[in-house]
Parts: structure tokens; sequence; C-alpha cells
């Protein structure tokens, strides 16, 4: 076995989940993930956790739906495991990326409803999502198997513990904060100058480990929830929005809302986007990737939102974890919550209440930072 | 999709598991089960089930098993799931069937013992063990995978009401007889002449249905529990006990109990065997094999007890439903129950009661039974 699926396994269950003894522990494993189970029941069994194993299937998910009428009754089944377990380990691992393609919307939202207390349940153990590197995945990314499996380990084998520390510099810097402001000049595209209030939230240290309230491995991005957004914005790095490609997006703010957008190619699916509901006009998380380890665009949002040097607002539904105990009410509600990225890496800054905290790349605690 | 796996799933979600809408059910899909698990959760779907899968897999259980101290606790979690579903269908498909080779029978036994709790809320569900053909599974037969592939179907895919008829048949003679007598002539290896009492006890019409109280798909065979066994009997059918195969077994048995016994290929495990505990010298089973779409040894019990024109003997633990309300106490009781299979196609009678009610693989329901 590659020693590097061991070593994601043990990342998973001893700084992600930090499981311990008598820990009931739901591992999912999905069609391709085979080997990354295997190595994460060994690390289970020698921390003496018990362990069921559930399986997931998107080819199996499409058989049930297809066939259903649509009036679907929730599994208690299901609902049982999760209010049991204490932690819940996905390991993703798709074979086709594309396999829900010719299941409507409408029959995956029914189903996400009758299904919603058993999510629910499963979101409030010690949850944590990962992939194990698989061919589809490296399709969907646009690159070899083996180089996606080098991308993969090189974004989930981080130091996670000395990330974990540069990451809390910037929520500190972001709790104590007012204003946000990110700026950045491009040739051929527009120009971005943005302001966001920040006062009075909480920003998350996304550090992979439930013990930094983060979900996902790989993490690595701290994230506050903005309000009164004043200004443009312009995304450089692609997304996948309802299975098409847009490109280049521009949003204009003013009072906290878009009132003008563009995009290069599928603009009709960003103004899809903006129509949803009033909150989709509203941005519910600014979030500033800082794992190096993923150094490029995979198409896949568990790595491209954590790219370092990177920028991503999303709009629509903020997390309550970016609120105050009683002030939770007041975080942007909607049905989507839709990241954009933008390239910082260079001729760009963040500014907090004036101050330059990150100058093309450099944060002002890097060596380089009064120079770059 | 082989159409052969949908009328696999077919027959395994209405006839076996007789699943209605508003079930709760479990899917166990084996390491190489994808493709019936597919076609599984579409005939769930149809019939308006809810369906949660959990992923069995011997290489995991070995990894974790081998990890642990031993000291196990039960998954709480586990045992939940079971304790809410109404049905659970289990498709095995190892990829290695010696997966387990290098895990000690002790810590199988002690994880198992942790785990009764949950498999005992399993056994009280609407429960269905079949296999989706594997490469693994044909290797152990000895056998090309599509050869494989077509011996499966072949034993899967029966017109199980009418078998279920004419098994009744065997039921009926059986329950109202006193005392069955097995007769066999061999050149090169001795003759089997045994009787054993069945007075009282009920016989079970195992036709591959929850309905007959029948939880294996492919099954096929009609079952009692016997006692008071006199006389000598033969196998002619390879068995593999404790891993190592066992040819030849030749019983002696008088008051009930194995005195003298020989096989030509590694008698000590059957030594073993018999010296577990006292009922381990006693039958537990009297079974007729009666699916001849099994037409072969595969080396798998799930099929080769159920070949057709086999009976097949088990030394050890009886089946409760062998016996009637409130006498189920007189059942032999033992840590283990071994089948061991002796082919009746020639030169063979079964005779309940001095009436032969076989010849030569022939029935006497059956046309050229009086000239078998």
């Amino acid at each position: 076995m590659d020693e590097r699926i061991r070593d994601h396994a043990r990342t998973l269950v001893d700084w992600s989940a930090r499981v311990e003894r008598g820990d009931d522990v739901v591992v999912s494993v999905g069609e391709d993930a085979h080997d990354l189970a295997v190595a994460v029941c060994a690390e289970l069994g020698e921390r003496g956790a018990s362990v069921v194993t559930t399986y997931a299937s998107e080819e199996l998910d499409r058989a049930y739906l297809r066939a259903h009428d649509g009036d679907f009754d929730a599994s208690d089944a299901e609902l049982a495991l999760y209010e049991r377990a204490d932690v819940v380990l996905r390991l993703g691992g798709p074979r086709n990326t594309t396999a829900m393609a010719d299941v409507s919307g409408d029959s995956q939202a029914a189903y996400a409803r009758a299904n919603q207390a058993a999510r629910e349940a499963r979101l409030d153990t010690r949850w944590v999502s990962t992939v194990h590197p698989t061919r589809a995945l490296a399709q969907q990314a646009g690159m070899a198997f083996d180089e996606y499996r080098d991308f993969v380990y090189g974004a989930v084998l981080r130091d996670w513990e000395s990330l974990a520390a540069e990451m809390a510099q910037l929520k500190e810097l972001l709790d104590a904060g007012s204003e946000v402001r990110l700026v950045t000049e491009r040739d051929a595209h527009p120009d971005t100058d943005l302001t966001m209030a920040v006062e009075g939230r909480v920003a998350v240290n996304s550090a992979a480990s439930v013990a930094y309230d983060s979900h996902n491995l790989p993490s690595g991005e701290v994230f506050t929830a903005p309000f009164a957004t004043e200004g443009e914005v312009f995304f450089d790095v692609p997304m996948t929005l309802q299975g098409r490609r847009v490109r280049n997006v521009w949003l204009s703010f003013e009072s906290g809302e878009v009132v003008d957008f563009s995009a290069e190619t599928n603009e009709d699916v960003l103004a899809d986007v903006l129509d949803t509901d009033a909150g989709a006009k509203r941005l519910g998380e600014l979030g500033v990737g800082m794992n190096r380890g993923i150094d490029r665009f995979t198409d896949n949002v568990l790595f491209d939102e954590k790219m370092g040097d990177t920028v991503h607002l999303a709009l629509g539904r903020a997390y309550r974890s970016n609120f105050r105990d009683g002030e939770e009410d007041e975080a942007n509600d909607s049905a989507v919550h839709v990241d954009m990225i933008t390239d910082v890496s260079e001729r760009s800054r963040i500014e907090i209440d004036g101050d330059v905290i990150q100058r093309n790349g450099r944060f002002r605690w890097e060596p380089g930072f009064e120079t770059a």
C-alpha cells in the first residue's frame, strides 16, 4: 500500500476527527475508496474505536431515485445509525463524477428533504469529509492519475498544527477588524476594489479538524460572514455551477447587494443563481485560502476554495459558526451557497481597517512581505 | 447490464424478502457486488421502500482486527441500524475468499461475541443472503468466470414457486414419518446404511424466501433435525473445514453418537471437530438438496448443500425451526455445525418408515421413479 494512504488515514483519524477509544465510528466508503477505508479501519482498530461501514455510491442513488415515484419515506434505520454515532468519516471516491447527470433536480431535492433528519443527526457528530484520489476525480481535474494523487496528498498531508497556528493570526485580525478591503489589478479584465463589513462576526480557523469546527480534509482557510458589501469584484478561477462551467464572473455591489454582473461563459447560469431568492444577491462568506499544497484549480470545491493565495466569496447562505451566540438570526439566508474564487498571488492586496495584511500573496507575518 | 443481474435483484426483492412499500431496507454491499446493488436499489426504488447501504469487506475486517488489542466494544450505531430495519439484504461478492487467512480465530471469535446483539437484531429482520458472482468465487469453485456466472444464475433464477410446491411434498412425508433410512452402494468406498429418527420434528421447506423461513438465495433443500442415529455413512463430496480440504469422510454411529470415523485427507481436522463438545458427535441436521440448478461442488456451502440429488448431514447444532413450540430445548446443542454431503444420484435410496421416497435421484412423484 502507498504509504501516503496510511498517512492520510492517520491524519483523518487523529488530527481531523480526534478519535478515541470507545468512539462509535461510522465510515462511509465511496465506490473506489476501498484502499483508504482499509487504512482507516486499521487506524480505528489500533485506537480501540468501534466501527460500522456504509457504502456511498451515486450509481446506487441514481438507480434508486430514477425508479422511485418521488414520494419518499425517510429511512429510520439510517437516522438511528447516525443518532448513535460519535464520529462519521466520509471517504469520497467516485468512479464517475457525473453519475447523477440524468436524475432530475426535483427528485434529488425531494429525497434530500425526506432524509433531512438523518443528515442533521450526521452533522451533529464529529464528522469529517475527505476524498481518496480516483481516476474520475483526476479526469474532472484534467490531470493524469499519478499527477492527481500527488496533488491530493500534497493538499492533505500538511503540517496542520503549524498551518492552524498561522491561520490563527488571520482569524485574530479579522475578529478585531471592522472592514475588509480586497484590491486586485488585472490587464485584460476588470480590476477589483471591494469593501465588506465584518464587525462583530467570528472568523473560523478552518484547520481540517473538528477541534477547530472544521469538517473537511483537506481544509486550510479562514472564513467569516461579511455584510454591507460595496464595490466591484472579478473572479478569475473557473467554477462549475449547475453542471456548467462559468468563467470570469464580475459582480458589482451596492449596499450589500449585487446590482450588476457579467460572466464570459454561461452568464445565464449566474443570472439563475442571483434570481434564486433575496439572500442569493448578498454575500454569505468571505474566505481566504491558505493551503499552499493546493496550487491549482481542480474543479472540486473541497480543494479549490482552500487554494493558497486565493480569496473566495460566496453568494447566499452564511454559516452560523460565524455569528456570536444569540446573533445567528443575522446570518444571510438563502437556498444557495455559491463559492467564487479569485487569485490574489500578484497585483493584489487585502486590507483590514486600512492596514495591508496580505500583498501579492504574502501575509504580513511572512518573510518578504515588505518587498512583495 | 447483464439482464440476469436484474432478474437476480427482482427475485431477491420480491420472492425472497417480500419487500413492500414503506419497508426500511438495509442493503449490505460486498466488495465486488456493486452491479447487483445497483439493480437491487432500482427494485427497491420501484417498490417505494427506503434504503440504507452498508459495505461488507473482509479486507476492512482484517485490517481492523489485526490492529485491535482484542478488547472489543460493540458498535451501538450498528445495533441501532439493525433494530430499526425491516429487511436486510446481504449481497456477498468477495475479491479474495481467503482475505482473513492471517487473522487469528480467537480474534474473530472475540469480535463476533462483542457484536452478538447486532447480529441477533439482524437475524430478527426479514434478512436474505445471496452472492454476486465474482472472480474470487469462480476461482474458489475452480471455474472460469463466465462459466461461474452461468452456474450462479442457473442456481438462483429458478421457478421458485414450483420448486417450493415440489419440496412441500417431501416436507409432508418427513413430518408424517418416524424414521429415515439412507442407503448408498459404492465400489471403491464404504457403503452407507444409516437410520435416523425424525418423529415429532418439523421439516423446513427452504424455498429461498422469508415466507418459508428460508434466508438464502439460492436455496432449495428440505431439512429436519434427526436423532437416535444408527449405522454408517460415507460422504463423497469434498468439504473445507477450518480452511483445509477434507475428503471421503466415513462416520459410524451408535445410539445417536459417532463411535468411529475416518477421512482420506486431513483426518485430524475431522477429529478436532468431533472433539469440540458432546453435541459435535451427534447430528444436528438431515437435509435433502433439491436445487437441480446446482449440479456441481463449488466449495461454497451456500450452494453445495442445496445441490440436487444430494443429502447432507450436519454434525453439531440443530436449527430451532425444526422443533415444535416449547420443544426447542430438545435441539442438539454445540458450538459447531458442520455440513457433509453425499451424492444420491445413483445406487442410492432414501426410505421413510420403509417406503422408498427417492431412488437413484428420482423422487417417487417424478416420472421414471419406478424404473430408476
